[in-house]
């Protein structure tokens, strides 16, 4: 077992306690509520997924992490903002020297847990202060574009000028990660326990024989003041654990590590300065860890960020895509912390003696967050608004929030005032959301796959087209005419691909249809479903089938994602697989109204 | 798609050619048959396998792979065989030079594809005359026990004055690794293609882009001599490929490799000289590439060997568990040959035209023996004989390969004649055969695993006690007092594990039970069944239960492996994970009687 993340599977809800004061059994329910994903809520380390990063940065990129640096100044020139080839943003580096780079921390085996917790003090400018003066050990850096990941005391927030918005709260809580010797008999389970008086443990078991707990610390108190670090030790995070679970028995020979923090929500009122400057992260918003979203939430900033910066930086898109990701990601954010002020609450207070006692919390009310929160904390709930990138109908200021991130009416629009998807063709891929996955068939092999295993993120938007019934000639007809209306060489795939690189190089093709995969020949369908090239044949890997695997059963695909399977429909996907728009076969007029408000036109 | 090994899904078969000659689909049927085991195959690069075995020792091990090394003299004593502290076996061995080491294949960018191919000439003596006379390059080994996989030439089998027994057939194959450039509509599916007069191609599809195509050389023939090698290039081999692939266009760009070979059917005639030297692999078992069987029956001969040395060399097991390596793998051996005799004969032979033409093969027939080879080629039809280590009632030189492997009546026998299972308690748990696996669910987490994952290659021995359902008061007795019988300071657990290990070091305990999950408490149950240690707690990955997982529905372990819900019974299983006994929970004198037989009392 030794190298999985641990799965969890089931939650236990302890608390309404019996005359005695005992804490018992109220209810359990799935950790993950099914139906959600086809994937399982995993208890990973953050570190091993920053591992992951460094692995992944390392093996496909010559991108060097630099450590033991800091920012000291920060130049951003407004006039050269909207210049695609200037270089607006000058950062002054100081390098730190070993010993500044790797501060001391405890004296014991057992790292200090509380260094840069949310209860430390913000050590930054004692940093660059100390590193000041030093011979050879500040650079200079011009840069296209600049994103501050760098934590709730964000150094670049604050040269911006920009702050966050919303309230510290009083609850303290401790983190102990053990290898727990207990009595309690669902220590392997997740838990939330909610003693009478004594505060409240959440129970995460984590892989090996590892368990995290969240121990509400009731006994200290900021009252509005910096807390006393000194009183925050494992021993008192413990005994307060003990007090709670009692009468179980807890006691640990092994802890792996400790911290302790204080429940803030805030959100930035700006991620951006000019497009040019972005914030992520922890220098955005700040919450509880209880329902695993910071290091989420944090990676799916930089996830909506990426692709855009990159695809504007290498000539492909216009800069006007930018403005999307603070619409899109403050509004996330937004909402993220709305639930977590709410989901915090019922955690932080205790549990009601009963219906009369209003100030205690509800258990069947906690129970009910828990499995509303599962959807959101999925990730899966995120759905952004009217935009550019998205073609609802709505105000793209009302759904976002609140910049105008809609497209402009002037220019090559095509004769189309604005390009509004046709959700109805189908129900089950919303526009906005992420493009569900199901398992289809590769026409040519036969391989059952999620179909979202081909949406990868390397920059790509994708046609997807349900192609519905092949065997249908009208239908067959009408895939055709699609395939050579995108093969025209004036068609949006031409113009917005650089002419030296591939077809389906910035834009890419996918058929699913509905036919019997048995009574489709490949090699019957236009080439621009599968590509040939002279040294590698045919694409084998564009066009795939609704139909029953050899062993994995039958997808459904068209099912689950609500088309119909005579007719099909078209949809478009962005690089990050949130979905873009949809119509149908004949819409391809405002498939390049859609591109071209995105995407640059190539020579 | 890169890193992914290819998964096959159907196989289609080509003959019956109509009248014109041309190849035509005759059938298709799945590539693993349905239900065989919940893997599928995979075509997965021997070099891959090679590396993974190479990056586990490295990691898990410090045993360092030598190359460049030749073996020149072996000595054996076999005076001192059964003395389990001598060394009765020298060798000598050669260092090459790094040229020789390396040698000299091609001038090409595509590596000699005869090089080291059953057509090329035994180079193991010349280099080892060649390799002679350099000073410093010899080193003398005195070894317990030695290994000899150096396969089809085997120079360690001509030292033991062994042979092969068995013929060589005329029929010459050539293999290319190609990316194909064709208009054949099932290049990535296998396919068996039967041309009418010009010879047969297996398609198998590969990772990327990559197919292997094997393809039966008519033109070039052995006629019982040594085939001109200088005939054979991958040019040839491509105009027979085209010739019987007609009218389908056939050509590539990139070829990865390439070789041929000649069919030869052996046997060694003997595994082992006095169960201190063993052969395993090429040196004792060649046989055509086309089942996929040479890396894994090989592999699989290491596999059932390495446990046993590994516990023999550890002073656990008698060293009269060694015979039942020639026994069980020279048995397997055996019935490979016969399966790839058939085979290969219907691979080579021409279509027959009609029902009347007994010359040629018969589609239908080719189809059966496609269908019943998977089972065999899956690995999971090797049903061992009668021994020390599997407790049938039958003969054990009957049921192996002549060998006798039966256990001692004298000695130890705790007044049983022989340990003989009761296979009627458990129908899908076959005595001999490999212990199948189904989802359980982890009584303390509910994580739902196959129970296969906990039955590691680890040289333990398992128990695995189905314990029925433990809310029936009377059967929780029975689990009870079983857990004692097993706990007694005498046990056979406690006789055959070294005193300074855990309790779970030579025999693992398992149970599965079959009661709700919620409705037992784990810390109810006896303590040998989820051991405490000081510093981790309670043992939580032992117990396991038969119902139904949040997210992966009812593995229904009880009814798939034909365990009665309410009573259950035992299973022993070897480190290998195949099943060795079956019986009641009252049966600990026949698990006594199993367990003296293979291990060695501990202090």
């Amino acid at each position: 077992m030794a190298k999985y993340p641990h799965i969890l599977t089931g939650i236990r809800l302890y608390g309404n306690p019996d005359e005695s004061g005992r804490i018992r059994r109220t209810d359990r329910i799935p950790d993950t509520i099914p139906g959600i994903s086809r994937f399982q809520q995993v208890v990973l380390h953050q570190g091993r997924i920053e591992r992951f990063f460094l692995d992944s940065l390392n093996k496909y990129s010559n991108i060097e992490v630099e450590r033991g640096v800091l920012p000291a100044e920060l130049d951003i020139d407004p006039s050269k903002s909207e210049d695609y080839d200037a270089y607006p943003i000058t950062v002054k580096l100081q390098h730190l020297g070993d010993d500044e780079a790797t501060p001391f921390q405890h004296s014991t085996n057992v790292p200090d847990g509380l260094f840069r917790s949310s209860l430390a003090k913000d050590d930054t400018d004692d940093l660059i202060r100390k590193s000041k003066g030093k011979e050879g050990t500040t650079e200079t850096v011009r840069a296209k574009y600049m994103i501050g990941c760098d934590g709730a005391h964000s150094w670049t927030r604050r040269q911006l000028g920009f702050h966050m918005e919303g309230e510290q709260t009083d609850f303290i809580w401790g983190v102990l990660d053990i290898v727990p010797i207990t009595n309690f008999p669902d220590v392997r389970m997740r838990c939330a326990i909610h003693s009478a008086e004594s505060g409240s443990v959440m129970v995460i078991p984590r892989e090996n024989k590892l368990v995290r707990l969240y121990i509400q610390l009731t006994e200290v108190s900021s009252a509005g003041q910096q807390v006393d670090r000194s009183t925050i030790t494992p021993e008192i995070i413990l005994k307060a654990a003990q007090k709670i679970m009692s009468p179980y028995k807890l006691s640990y020979d092994y802890c792996d590590w400790w911290t302790a923090y204080q429940i803030g929500q805030r959100v930035g009122n700006k991620f951006s300065c000019d497009d040019r400057v972005f914030l992520a992260g922890d220098a955005v918003h700040t919450h509880s860890p209880k329902a695993g979203q910071g290091m989420n939430v944090s990676m799916q900033d930089a996830y909506n960020l990426g692709w855009k910066i990159g695809l504007v930086v290498n000539g492909i898109a216009k800069r006007s895509i930018l403005k999307t990701y603070q619409s899109e990601r403050r509004r996330v954010a937004q909402d993220l912390i709305a639930f977590d002020y709410r989901f915090s609450r019922l955690f932080s207070g205790r549990p009601a003696k009963d219906a009369a006692d209003e100030a205690g919390i509800s258990m069947s009310e906690f129970k009910d967050a828990f499995e509303k929160g599962n959807m959101f904390a999925s990730g899966l709930a995120v759905d952004y608004g009217a935009s550019v990138l998205v073609a609802k109908a709505g105000d793209s200021a009302d759904e976002g929030d609140g910049t105008d991130v809609g497209p402009q009416t002037n220019g090559h629009t095509n004769g189309i005032g604005k390009a509004v998807g046709k959700q109805e063709l189908a129900s089950n891929i919303k526009m906005g959301m992420r493009f569900p996955s199901f398992q289809v068939l590769n026409q040519a092999d036969a391989r059952p796959w999620q179909f979202a295993e081909f949406l990868k993120s390397d920059g790509r938007f994708r046609v997807i087209l349900f192609a519905g019934n092949l065997k249908n000639t009208q239908q067959f007809e009408r895939v055709q005419a699609f395939g050579e209306q995108l093969a025209k060489p004036d068609s949006f795939i031409h113009r917005h691909t650089p002419p030296t690189k591939r077809i389906d190089s910035i834009i890419e093709i996918f058929m699913i249809h509905s036919a019997p995969r048995r009574e489709v020949e490949f090699l019957d369908l236009h080439e621009i479903y599968h590509p040939f090239d002279e040294k590698e044949g045919w694409d084998y890997n564009k066009v795939f089938v609704d139909d029953l695997s050899y062993h994995e059963g039958h997808g459904e695909a068209y099912k689950n994602y609500g088309v119909d399977k005579e007719r099909g429909c078209v949809v478009i996907a962005r690089p990050d697989q949130y979905v873009g728009w949809i119509g149908e076969l004949e819409d391809v007029r405002h498939m390049d109204r859609y591109f071209s408000e995105i995407l640059l036109p190539q020579a």
